[in-house]
């Protein structure tokens, strides 16, 4: 391609807020470039003070249509709207379960659709789905292409549809700006205070607080102090597996005391059976809440859950044993639940699971503020990747990690 | 405890075999002493050649009777049998869906229970699981909990079963003894050349050969490779998720060369795009086969499993985008369609996924050889640490991987 | 601090180029604000096509002089020039062996000094060294502490020094743009191929090759591979460590085939004899070079650097054993000696040694094109964190990389 | 090789003491297996209860006399004493700073030779040495290559040596027998406790604790808790390398509130300037005793160090910048500081590094306890591998880590 002719095809696009030092304009360049495109700034208003926002006008050109629309479709999720207002372009789906060819793709970040020359922001907002709207009501929400039915009406291509990326607001929670490694050498003590921040606002108020977990917690010895912050009324909800369930059951009805499991935890070859006699006892009773009803089940974050009232959701996987009676098997019903179990959710903690996190980030929206706390680096960066800026990395071990947050609970406490 | 009297609960157990090297005898003992309990050596054999099996009998001792059960069982699984002769015991499943308390949990070795007077091997091996016997035919059979109908015969405790736990035959393929840690700075062709040696024979024998793979099989480039394998009649079975085929056919229907592929990799948040729009394709065509029948999907791996007759099953998971029709989104009914797939396999090459791997692991009987590759040691360790003898790690790099193995299976064509 | 009255402390600075797609423009603002400052930007001309430059002009403020004085230091280091014209500030160094307080501190990006009015380049650029100048000759460079001597005149401060960081020139060589993590997932022959570019220029040009690597080339069974492409000449200079030559040269004096490499390399124990007699062997001779000539060494990546004349430098490190004669067991001696053999390396390949490649790394200027390969992506991360534009990781397996890397130099020496 | 036929060459030997649970025979036959050899038991006796020793007499085959020595020197290792008496055999020295051809090897298990029909156990134990023996005096000592001297009389071959591996002694503390694996998912209470109590009884006793320590003890936000354990005793000694005290002191020059400590760290790129100023400072005032002296370094673990009469010994490498002038930059003379400094460590807590904990490790003997703790499970399995019983891989984060061994050092004050 000779850069010096422009192309044919073109576009002109605008973007406005803190474009510059929150990356948003040097995005939309780089992957113009990286997509073979080329552009022209053709106006720039740069905001003199750090919250002056900025303002700038591009042309963006390609070879062919196909490729402006495909460039116009990625730089349109960094907030790079048309400068030409137009409706969005809607279509009836013509069959359940699919999504018309040429449907929009929704991301996690705040989107508007125009409707008759009005701009409506979707109702519900997740990435990776259809949006669907309702033309009498004038609303429009973001459906998974499994609950499309035929006859809804579909939104097709980014005409009409504005994506606004959330901005860096606070430089001193800008944990991981310009620094995407994830390190294990860092200081982690105004992270696990932030945290206690979250939790303790949304104890006292309308928010929710959302513990994604993985087996490690109970591996590790972190059960009494999820238990602990369960029984102070610091979490609403938790999403797990069959895995940590099982776990937290197994310790409750076959351990004694600290040394004793520690002692269980070294002759772990022996485990499997107490943890397949606990998913059977579980499996007798009826249901976790039946064993704790019955006075099977005494104890741990299970029996929390139960007696403190936190709602809690057991998504099946192939790996399970068992799985205890309350594990959701199917997992596109687990899905659909976990969606309506997210609603008010405004702090969401994941910890030692890559497959519930994944999971759950995939479906929150990116203005929830999510920590994850991992000892595997992996694990950390993989959700970071897919973040905003409201996601952070925790390359920590859970079992200390949840002793300091117990601790600065208490400073907080005590500070109020 | 004073260790100088014994304890007044006892049995006496015996054990076969190369006890010394191949480590039961010392495990058996570790086991006991580890627990708690104490043991004393009433008779042994050692065989003076290498070839010779030893011959040891043990007195077992415990502070009490329910500690001297969990100690014989646990040594049961490594082969430790109670000299004093007895049927197993039988009790009738007193409802659908779990095990009587009490039950013998079964290992992955080769088993076997006494029924008049007369040792039966299990029909099905599988661990994590009850023994149920039909009485009438004399035989019994390996079943998961979710399993259980009301009425089932049902093995109680250890007495009457035997395990025949797998010794090392072979110094020259004893990749791993007494050096369990997985290291990614050994020579590799060995093991490459060992998995040509079982595809081959597969491709030749009666045996069959399955792959369990995850996305990373896509991300890497080594597509092309495993549908060279499909094609040349390497593979007979594929285990994977909506993720490796998804990304499979995304591929196919969106990448046109591979100096684009590699361009698209590049720019992977654009991706997410393609990734939806080709679920969606295959959902409005049914299903994968439907469309290979409709010219929709002409290449890759999925295809190759439908043009080459490749037994393949998706099993979901909560974090699946979609999915794509073909996949079993309730895990139960993925777990048991997987057992049933899994009869006649004798190999199994498990690529690049966690969750797919240790699920496969779970349902293999100890004797099927399994070789685990991922470039993540972790991976690697989680699999071998439940693993038998026959399970051997290789930490490397997939692509790259897969390029050897087809090179070393030329060698052994052109050789043959 | 209030944010709408500005501090009182103000100075006026300049940045010019591609100053917001290569994010230099967003850096500065970012470490403006990070560390407590505000700024006002008083001018900006953004170009209009994507090979315009573009040039700012910014007030920058902070509330005390030093708070100031260290955020010009920042800043200066990604290209914030003051607007202010002045010659540089010298002073003698008042002792041997260190700087002054308030010396200037390097970056590994070209950098000029003022001195009487005119722009002088520094003759050798490496970073955290402090910067002296010959005033009657009207040169300057960099010099680390250890070397300084007492009247030698120093740069103090940052007026009068500015730096030009590198600028992203070629999108399709951007490896790792806005994208810092480092993925296992990714199609890799991009970049060997790349390498193997960069290897046949150097071989047919004045530019030479350097390779940093560590004992698993040998380990990996690569060190064949390593010694064809010395024998091809594509390999001028090796930084290594005594235990690479020294696994290099056990292998090649107590290995017999691959087979039997093979055999050693799992019964590990029984190696360190081995290893200890080669170096003995070695240290008998007198050094590496009359091994070979006196036909104690005949094969092996240390004998063919001998044969064919590749600069070889050992640099000691407290877990040696031995170690072999040729080893530099001063640091300071192996790091200058390092320094001067780098002068025309514009090529460098960091092969699985966290070590080496990080001291390497810290004597390169910034336009040294470095690839590092590791298949543990920490080294690659931590290597890519002090990095530019032209560093690029690749997590891969080391054994396939060689063999991948001469089939490509294979394929273009056909196609030249 | 026919297994039938015995090969020609023949050894008998004998090994005592828990050689069936503590894995010595085991080892042994595995080992003379791997290696090509056979063996034939000839006499065994197994202790009835867990504390008789047994005692086996073993004949060791080979098919050549090379084979057989090498297979000797292997089994040596593990204990397996030649029955056939005889005086080990010495030749002179013949060169400085290399031993003769066939020389003895040693490990790091107590060693014993015959000299005159007489055991004499070595004054000094550590692998990878030469045996010197003083034939006047009747004593033995393992010394290192490079401090050999001409006319020295060196052990050759295994003929009069004895090694004595160390046996499991204690099932409680017996964390990682039979499991390699190092996980990041087990209680770790009891190492810490277990390190707590070794660090008491030091304080209290003769014996002296030695830290061996990385730079991420400093970037973790450690570094007051390591003041800690130097002010109340309990460190003797530090080893470290020139990135650990640096970054020390740092943080005590240029930090001056936690909140800004770790602002810092969140800007670590620009921190390389205070590290450079803060090492020209300590150079500028001779050594870091002379800034303490002075008042130049006022708090910090190596300021603590200086002001608790803790040892310290910094080690340099090839990536260090400056060094601090304390910085011992020759490799084999820090590694001689070290081995003298030794002598009398029995308890050794290496804390987040590879290089210093592998390069101490290679100079312990084998009973001296060693706990290695870091985030990254590779080091911990590296140093695991080289390992005794006594050594313990704690994988964990260094902070917490530090947090918690205070606390059970505070417990076990007040419980005393």
């Amino acid at each position: 391609m000779n850069s010096q002719s422009k192309p044919d095809f073109v576009e002109e696009v605008e973007l406005r807020g803190h474009i510059i030092d929150s990356l948003l304009l040097p995005k939309v360049l780089d992957t113009i470039t990286a997509s073979g495109g080329t552009f022209e700034i053709r106006h720039i208003t740069v905001g003199t003070n750090r919250n002056d926002p900025s303002h700038a006008v591009l042309g963006v050109y390609a070879d062919s249509q196909a490729e402006l629309d495909e460039l116009l479709a990625q730089i349109s999720d960094h907030g790079a709207v048309p400068t030409a207002g137009q409706d969005c372009r809607l279509v009836e789906a013509d069959m359940d379960g699919a999504l018309p060819e040429g449907f929009y793709s929704s991301t996690n970040q705040r989107t508007e659709v125009r409707l008759n020359g009005k701009w409506i922001e979707l109702e519900s907002q997740e990435m990776d789905c259809g949006v669907v709207v309702d033309v009498a009501k004038a609303t429009a929400r973001c459906l998974p292409m499994t609950d499309i039915r035929r006859g809804m009406q579909v939104v097709l291509g980014h005409a009409g549809v504005r994506v606004f990326p959330l901005e860096r607001i606070d430089t001193a929670h800008s944990f991981s700006f310009m620094n995407s490694s994830v390190s294990t050498e860092k200081p982690k003590r105004v992270v696990v205070q932030e945290i206690a921040r979250n939790l303790l606002a949304n104890r006292n108020g309308p928010g929710k607080s959302l513990l994604v977990g993985g087996p490690a917690i109970i591996h590790t010895g972190s059960g009494p102090l999820v238990s602990e912050l369960i029984q102070r009324g610091y979490l609403h909800k938790l999403f797990a597996g069959n895995a940590l369930a099982t776990h937290d059951i197994e310790q409750s009805l076959f351990g004694t005391s600290l040394g004793v499991n520690v002692q269980d935890a070294q002759i772990a070859e022996a485990g499997h059976e107490h943890h397949l006699r606990a998913i059977n006892r579980i499996r007798r009773a009826g249901s976790i809440a039946e064993a704790v009803d019955t006075g099977v089940l005494t104890s741990g974050i299970m029996h929390d859950c139960v007696a403190y009232d936190v709602e809690y959701l057991l998504a099946g996987s192939i790996r399970d044993d068992g799985p205890l009676p309350d594990v959701e098997t199917d997992v596109l019903v687990a899905q659909r639940r976990m969606r309506e179990s997210l609603a008010g959710v405004n702090f969401c903690l994941m910890v030692a699971t890559m497959l519930h996190s994944v999971a759950v980030g995939n479906l929150l929206p990116a203005w929830v503020k999510v920590v994850c706390v991992d000892i595997n680096p992996s694990t950390v960066i993989k959700l970071a990747d897919r973040g905003s800026f409201q996601t952070v990395g925790l390359v920590t071990d859970v079992e200390p990690f949840f002793r300091s947050l117990l601790i600065e609970l208490d400073a907080l406490e005590g500070a109020s």
